[in-house]
This record gives C-alpha cells, structure tokens and sequence, in this order.
C-alpha cells in the first residue's frame, strides 16, 4: 500500500529537522499519542536537538495522554516546554513540573477535546500525528492510538505527520472515528453495544493544513511486561468472588458488565486474572487496551474491546502484530472523547476498576500525589469511569515500601476521588463493598477487610476516638495527617 | 376533576391511620419528595404518633431528596428511621444522623435510582407517593417534585397514595416521565433541547399494588423568601461579567448555554442577577426550580426550564399556582435520573453553578462537612452536574461567622469536589478562572481574586513556604488543617 495517497500531502515529505523547523517558539502544539502509543517521535526528537543545540524555544504541549520518551523526555530535558496538558507520566518532565519549570494540571481525559475546541486554551499552531498513512481526501489514518488527534486535525491551523512504518498496515480498519458535535446541539453518541461501529476508519483533514510530511520507523517505546505478583493475584481472586456474588445475586448477568480497568501493571494483573474466571462473553470498554485484553480475547473470555489506544507490553507486541487481522474483529479504537465519555460509560453500564495510592477510612481515593504535593502520574480518565460507572471498583495493595507505608489511611493527603465515587475497594487482604454504607460502616469494612493487619489496630483506634465527638464523618483534625507527616519525618508511618 | 378513577384504588380508601399500619418494623420505605416539595405528610405523621404512642419501629427511609418535616423530622425525632439515604436537610434528622441514631450516606442522586433498582439496599417494602390524582388505569399524577418515585412505584412491593388536595391540579401536564432501561442495554435518553418531551404526564403503577389511598391538604413546607443580600448581588455581577466575557470571546452563544443552579437563598439569588443582565432567550436544566427561576420566566429572561421539582418560597407559591397554566408552556418536571443525567447534561453543554461551604487554594471544594466531621446538607446532585457540565462554578462568601473563619483555606477538611471538577471560583470579592491553569497558578489566581482581604496574606505566606520544597501541589501537611484546628479551639481562624 501507497503510505501518501493525498497529492498535495506527497509533495510537502521533508526531513524531520525541517518539519521541527515549523514549530516556533510560544506555539500551542497538539500531538497524537496516547499511554504511550502513537504519538510523534521524529519530529519531537529533531526539536530537541535544535533546542539543545542553543535555540531559545519554549512550547505550550496538549497531548491525549501519555506519549513516550522522544516527546515528553526530549523536550522537558532541553527546557522545551512551558505548559502540558492533559496527563503525562515521564520521569523527566515530571521533574520539570516540581521545580515549576512547567505548568501541568490534570484534566478529565473526556473533557479535554471539547475543552481545546472551546478556546480556553487559546488558539492550536501545529498539530504532529503519527499515521499509518494519508488518504486520497487527505484523511488521516491513526496508528496504534486515536487519542485527541481528531480534534488536533480539527482544530490547528497547520498539520504534521509522522508516517510510521514500524507501525503495521494491518491496523488499518481498527479505528472508528467520530466527534460528537458542539453543544448544546450534540446530539447522541449512537453506541449501544460494545461493538456499535458508528464513525469512519480514518481522521478528516483539510490537506492544504498538511504543513509536513516525515517518515519514520521509531517503534512505540513500550515498557516490559510486568511480572504477575502474588499481591494483584490476590486482588484479583478477591474481585472474581465479588463479581461471582453478585451474579448469584442477580445484580450482574452472567456475562457481567463492560470492563473498563486502569492503566497499568496492577491493573493488568488483575484483569488478567479473569482469564481463570467462569465467566464467559466478557467486553470491554476502556481506555488503554494492555496486554491482558489481549489474553482475555485469545483465550474467548472477552468478545469484544473497545478503547482509544492499544498498549502491549515489549513482549507482546510481536504476538499482537501478528494478529492484528484475527484482533480486529473483535477490537475497536475510539477518539477519547468517545471511549471516556460519560453518555456511553452510564448507559452500557461499565464497571469501573482503578487504582488508588492511597485509600482513607472512609473511601476517598488518592490516586496521584505522594504525602499530597508530590505528583506521580495523574488521573488519566479514572475520573470520567468511576463518576459514571455502575460499580466503581478501587484496588491498592494494602501496604507500600516493605510496610513502611500504610495504602490504607486515616485521611488521604490529596483526593482525586471522593467517597461518592467509591463502591468496591480492594486489597490483597481483601473487599470492601460500602453501597449502602454510612460513612462509620464503611471505615469499619475498609479496616477490617482491606487494611494490613500491621495498622489495623491503629486505624480502629484512631476511628474510635474521633467517633468520641459526635458526628457524620468523625475525624481528629489534628492527627489526620499526621500518619503522612511521621512518614515524612521518621521514614515510617 | 375525580381524583381517584382507578376502581382498585378507590376502593383502598382510608384514614392515615390504617394506611401507617402497613409500615412494620425493619421495611425499606421509599417515598416521593424532593427539595422539599410533593413527599408525603399524612401518612408520616401517623405512623410517627404509633411510635411515639410506645410502638417499638423502625424503617429504612429513602427518598428524592430532602424532605419536609412531617416526614424526616417527626420520624427521625421518634427514633423510627434506621437508615436514610440519598439526601437530606432536616435539623432533627442531621442530629440523629451525628448521634449515630441513623445511618446516612450521600448518593449522587443521578445514580441511586439505579442503584435502588440493582437491588444493594435490598427489596422494596413500600412505597408512599403523593399525587394529585389516580388515573383509569391506575397511573399517578404527582405534585410538585418527580424525584424517584417513577422508580418507587415499580420497585415496591406495595404503594400508599397520598392524594394531597391542597396541590392544584392546574399541575397535570407539566410532568414528563420517561425511565432508562436497565443496562447494558439502556438505550439513549432522547431530550436534545431542554424542552423536549419525551415521556408520559403521569408515572405507571399496576393498581394491584395500591394498597392504600389517604385524602390530605396539609401545604408544602416552603422556606420563606430570603432576602438578596449584597454579598451574592455582587457574585452575580462577577458571573454576569465572566458570562459576557465569554460570549465576547466567542466561547459561548448569546444566550449561554443551559444553566443548572444549585438550591438554596444564595443560589437562588445569584440566578435572579440574570433578571438584570442583558441575555436573552436562555433556559435553564436544573434540579430544583426556584423562585429565581419563575422570575426570570416571567420577565421573558428564560424561555424553558426542566426540572424535577417546583420548590417556590412561602410567599411565591400563591404567585406561581395561579400562574401554572401558563408557566407550564415554559416548564418541565423530570424524574431526577433524567433532570440530572451525564447523557443530558453533557449533550446540552449545562453551565452548573453550585455553592461550596469551603474551596481551598487548589480549588478542591467542601459543600457538605463543617470542619472535616460534621454534616450540614449534602451533595445532593452537585457532583452529577460539576462533574459533566461544559463550565463548572462553585460560589461561597469568601468569609462566614463575622470574619472569624475564612471560606478560602490552604486546604478544605473535607472534599467533595476536587480541583478537577471547579473550573470557575466566584466570592463577592472577585472571580478566578481556574481553567488552563496549573495548580500554584490556580492558588494565586484564587488567594488574589477570591480570598477575603483579611486572610491573603496568611494564604499566601502558606503557599510560598510550602513552594520551598519543589513540587506540584505544595502543602505543608503539618499545617495544612491548621486553621480550621484553630477555629475549633479559638473559634477564630
């Protein structure tokens, strides 16, 4: 297959150093990419070397999510970026944040296109996608994530594109692109199955946009495949009862609810662990497609997944390349505003599966500050599944640097999600389901079915004297916090 | 007009009486109402004389939302309610619930409908529904407020109907009702603008299930009118301002989008500002309509308002009876899954604006829990609106209690709606648009616009010795509830 099939695209292929040569100082510069899958490598890495080597260039960096090193390392190393939106997860710009050389807010991955398309942001100079290859009408065709990059065609005022030929042709048909319009004319997102196919397999583009053309082979970078432990085995039998519960109950069909689980290796474990489940015709609807979805399918537990990007480990990359025919008919890749968005997530039912760094007594979650100022990662889209979804599930292991740290506190040092968003929680110890629970019940099923059994005792201490002061949600002001700042003092909670 | 046509039901006729003798000890009790309009009082009161008359009983009390006296207060102040959930307002209710006498949790109210239906609070006893008539084939009209009782009515395994005279029956009409499907196979909500219908003016029921009817007049509980103080007039000027701002850059239309305003004095005032501005042709997806509301009708401000309840004031009520035949060209009542719906609010593009008890420098907002432990309302449907509307406003006084505590603080002692939910933070000192901000920037943009003069510079002595450690979000945990430990113990912060 013929990568640029558009004319005016053919004529505009130029080295990556030239198409970097676009990007100027001040510019708001929106990429593809997304945990980290199909975002621009070339380009950004061809920048770097430019600042590197003396220029004076700062730029504003609007992503889907995650992208890979080339990108946000690159660029953060050289002092290369002012702003980023809307999640990142790299080591180095994550330094840059905390010495204030960058300013980064997390926002609801749902959100961010329209929020981009509202101008809040201000206007978009250049787009850099990664694609598969550019169509006759100019189209764009994704690669292994389809992120924001709609809206990114959609919105800049000039367009670069990385054609990726590491990325396999294969893909091409996986997608299914399509934006809801603006309100407060949206309209519906006429998905009603898992499956609904109800856009285009490739991204409109106006071509006379197409600034750029570079063609690369740098592959996704890709972390290696975590190693099942024992902990997120546990969590995951602890789940597979829980979701076994309530099918007896009637409160789940057979087949459960679309899953959506939370990007990471606890995440994947745990979802992997369905495999050795009964339960039959599973589906997904998530974000990150990660190795376990990909087992899930092989083994005909999930007949169908849909998310927005496809991120195998190092490991499974080669098997998933190769089964990309077989893998598209029972997989579909979204823009984020549709895997994430609300309408689809409430009507289908998902349930929700995130994790949490640290878990209070009463069920708020704190999913990205270490001791509540240093950030980790970022909420991704946890906050568009667990808000809308029909069961919110959070999972932690109970304990964290060799017990040193209790996952499970008297209040969180920062909150992402709050107790209202909060159904099931789950350790290795065990689960917590608080619907229907006051806030003093919940406390008491979290410490005794999720804590360590090292700081129960203290938890329930420090639950019973708070309880002394009547009220709703008892707490001693004084010592809420004070688990994290022994932490931060002593080395030990 | 008769008020019972249904035969089955007229002949279930009788006193409160007999009919608070079908509630037994330990039932779940599900009840219509909402903010406090159309919940049952007849049959409340009965049952809370059996009790205090020495009858050992006690019911777990669902409902909408908050409810008049006659129902949580005579109940809660004869100790004849266990649990109670989703939403409450009541004085007495609020000190059995910190005396641990009841167990109350907040819900957000878009989700427990479904949840009452996923069967977590276990099966449905009763439940008593207060109407304006029973038609032919034994469906019921309700009064002032929708709230959950479509789903009450198919839930329970017996109905009590409360035909309450005093609600005019100049309200038939003005009720859509339309209930999802269960997922996953729900199906879209079809309402595309705020005036839609799509659903029937009275709410099923199988007349088996009536097993009581009770004739009653007692009125609403209405709060009265409260005065426009000056410290929301001048909130409402720095919405209005921001309002026109955003249509100047484009960013909204002329008549902004649809706006959700929360309930109570300060949010009803703020929203009456729009009768003074300059927009046209507005309307309004809210949860509770108020007396702002039918003012900003009637003066032609607002073209169509949806709802699912009609909570006038004392002296509004009379007003807006009389006006019913044409207000209800103008106005909607939904069951409170539809009125609060993400599907909806999203598509529609809602503008919420909702008050905060207290919002600290990041923008985390508390709106339920005074001084971390003790309950005062309830989200109620806060977080359905903040979390999925296209502008998220929370407004406070910047100071409360005569200056000795201040509404900005370095960090809220509870959270209930995190810095990713409030984009805009409005005090009668300013405005501060959190959107495109990082979180040290969103501090200054607050402690500088929003914060009381009094208190800036102990705000922004926090944060500038908290930023001498790098990071995202510097706190000094040790300090972090300072202020409001000091309050506690000083009773100033």
């Amino acid at each position: 297959m013929q990568r640029i099939k558009n004319r005016h695209a053919a004529g505009r292929r130029m080295p990556a150093e030239d198409a970097a040569l676009l990007i100027k100082d001040g510019m708001n510069v929106i990429t593809s990419g997304f945990t980290p899958s199909g975002y621009p490598k070339a380009v950004p890495l061809a920048l770097a070397r430019r600042v590197e080597s003396g220029e004076k260039l700062k730029i504003n960096l609007f992503t889907g999510a995650s992208v890979g090193d080339e990108l946000d390392g690159s660029l953060s190393r050289v002092g290369a970026v002012a702003r980023r939106f809307p999640y990142q997860t790299n080591a180095d710009m994550r330094k840059s944040i905390h010495q204030g050389k960058v300013c980064f807010s997390d926002i609801h991955l749902s959100h961010f296109p329209k929020q981009v398309e509202s101008g809040v942001y201000g206007d978009i100079d250049i787009a850099i996608v990664e694609a598969l290859a550019i169509l006759e009408d100019g189209s764009i065709v994704p690669t292994t994530s389809v992120g924001i990059s709609p809206t990114a065609l959609q919105m800049a005022k000039q367009v670069i594109v990385e054609i990726n030929t590491s990325q396999p042709l294969s893909l091409c048909g996986i997608h299914d692109i399509y934006l809801p319009k603006r309100p407060p004319f949206s309209g519906e997102i006429p998905i009603y199955r898992v499956s609904d196919r109800i856009g285009s397999t490739s991204m409109a583009c106006d071509p006379n946009k197409i600034v750029a053309v570079v063609m690369t082979d740098i592959e996704d970078s890709a972390h290696k495949f975590g190693q099942t432990d024992p902990m997120s085995v546990k969590i995951s039998e602890h789940l597979i009862r829980f979701f076994e519960e309530e099918v007896e109950r009637g409160r789940l069909p057979d087949n459960l609810f679309p899953l959506q689980s939370g990007v990471g290796n606890v995440s994947n474990a745990v979802l992997s662990g369905l495999v050795q489940s009964g339960f039959k015709e599973m589906s997904v609807y998530s974000e990150v497609l990660q190795d376990s979805v990909f087992e899930l399918i092989e083994s005909g537990k999930v007949t169908y997944a849909s998310g927005t990007a496809l991120t195998p480990s190092k490991e499974k990359r080669k098997w998933l390349f190769e089964h990309l025919e077989e893998l598209r008919r029972h997989c579909i890749l979204r823009p984020m505003e549709i895997s994430n968005h609300p309408e689809v997530i409430r009507r289908l039912g998902v349930i929700a599966m995130n994790t949490a760094l640290e878990i209070d007594i009463y069920g708020h979650v704190n999913s990205t500050h270490l001791f509540g100022s240093r950030l980790l990662n970022g909420i991704g889209g946890s906050g568009d599944f667990a808000r809308n979804s029909y069961i919110s599930i959070f999972t932690t292991s109970s304990i964290a640097l060799e017990g040193k740290v209790s996952s499970i506190v008297p209040k969180v040092s920062h909150t992402d999600h709050t107790e209202h968003d909060v159904h099931i929680v789950v350790t290795e110890q065990g689960l917590a389901d608080l619907r229907a629970l006051a806030p003093v019940e919940r406390a008491e099923a979290i410490i005794e079915n999720c804590a360590h059994p090292m700081y129960r005792s203290r938890l329930r201490e420090y639950l019973h004297r708070a309880m002394k002061q009547p009220s709703h949600e008892p707490h001693l002001l004084e010592e809420a916090l004070s688990w994290h700042v022994r932490y931060l003092k002593e080395g030990s909670m």
